[in-house]
């Protein structure tokens, strides 16, 4: 896990996808004396890049990639931020190296799981002499720690909320689905599919709108890395924004993996929370059995 | 599994919650020679009972479901359809009997998972001297049967959906959360928590609508009864509206389980389905390793 700038002059890209974290990343790998590079995916980097020397690329363009990648003298690229569409087969664009391979890479990117479409994608970088490291690698400052951050701490209700969000969660990991579950009175009431965290917490609050969670009971989101989850993909990752939904939903806190998730703009983050009187926690889940 | 109305003179309950199935047990109960009672429950029951003999309770209302069983010469009940409020602790009014367990009562009221609550409410009628039994005791023929029915078979890009959505709704019932999963191009996208079918789909549809699914891929719901799940619960169920929603959806076809999931208005739901060129199909999954 070394973490600073290489002494060689060559570059790191980021191949940014919407959301906050790769603008996060990028601004860290900043601070570590970095001058990243971004290749911000088209209809997905939803960030402005105009503080950072960038290009836009398709999602299935890896001639574009290499192009970039050679020009720019990289090597060393982060994957971070999510892609919500998936290629269809007309956006690829294949390298010579990616055409050997074009069924098996076709075929993954259409129809794997997330699990499967990263490590092709990690593959097929890698080919360029480039290699793909983990936002945590340039910037270790943002993984979770362990323990409440933050002046309120989870209370006995919450605790049996993160072990029965944590069992959810870990069972859903391991089917390569999602990393997200949402308990309320030691129920799980909702679990995260491909809308995303965000859209859950909003479908919890719909839910409590409609009377169908107990106004008595708050409930806990539940953040987990997938059990087979390569660190280099896009780790799980909390920020503002997630307790500004959670708020939204009633819930009583956050808990999310410690050492393998995120923590974004963790200062303003912990006073958001403190403000609306939310608990945030990073917790070890014991992977045989749930968290307890 | 007996059916027809028994020789005592006495009558079968149903306890009726939201949604379309308990007026389909009801109307079962009457072809096979019953005169069922319903006990509409207040907030829940959502459907037009004036052809039936009925009443309206609040959901924690025990004193009034005794009296109504003993008025009424009740021996058996059905519990039908959705409850989808939990009681609040103020809404429970007991009867000298459930006051004497009252705390574990309220507490699994409350807090417990949907199957814990289902065994409590069982146990409470059942004090009363009155039979708990499943619809499909009532109205055999309401229960869905092994293979295809109507014309469309799924192809087999569908059946690995089936096999994927069949995965992740094991790995769900387990946990006594849902019991439903869509899967599309293999993969799971959907995950079914205290909203529901309907609304899982309406989400499903939502995520098309955005362009996060691929439009080359269709996909199956697959509902599936909870492994430890009490057949005398509310068995998962399709229908009319769930073909409406999984066009909407855009998928291809729906797979339930075979034996312990209902299929309500099945003539009228096939005609639907063979309009919309969806496949409607019973599966038996293999609970200790999933659907192949």
């Amino acid at each position: 896990m070394a973490s600073g700038r290489p002494d060689n002059g060559k570059r790191l890209a980021i191949i940014a996808g919407s959301g906050l974290l790769p603008f996060h990343v990028a601004q860290a790998a900043r601070s570590h004396g970095e001058n990243p590079y971004i290749l911000a995916l088209t209809d997905e980097a939803d960030q402005d890049w105009s503080a950072f020397d960038h290009i836009r690329i398709g999602v299935g363009d890896y001639a574009a990639m290499s192009r970039a990648f050679e020009r720019e003298g990289i090597d060393r690229a982060v994957l971070s931020g999510a892609v919500r569409r998936r290629p269809e087969w007309r956006d690829i664009r294949p390298t010579l190296r990616t055409l050997l391979g074009l069924p098996a890479v076709v075929r993954t990117l259409l129809m794997g799981g997330d699990d499967a479409v990263l490590r092709m994608v990690i593959r097929l970088i890698e080919a360029n002499g480039v290699r793909v490291v983990g936002a945590d690698e340039i910037a270790p400052e943002l993984l979770a720690t362990e323990g409440v951050i933050g002046k309120v701490t989870p209370d006995a209700e919450a605790m049996q909320d993160i072990a029965a969000g944590c069992a959810a969660a870990l069972a859903l990991g391991s089917l390569d689905v999602g990393q997200g579950a949402v308990a309320v009175g030691g129920r799980v009431i909702a679990l995260e599919g491909a809308e995303g965290t965000d859209q859950m917490l909003e479908r919890v609050a719909e839910l409590r709108r409609q009377g169908r969670i107990s106004s008595r009971r708050k409930g806990v989101l539940v953040k987990l890395c997938k059990p087979g989850q390569d660190s280099r993909a896009d780790l799980p990752a909390i920020g503002v924004d997630t307790v500004h939904w959670a708020q939204a939903a009633g819930l009583a806190g956050i808990a999310s993996e410690a050492g393998r998730s995120l923590v974004l703009d963790r200062r303003r983050m912990v006073e958001e929370a403190d403000r609306a009187g939310l608990f945030i926690t990073g917790i070890l889940p014991r992977r045989s059995e749930g968290y307890r």
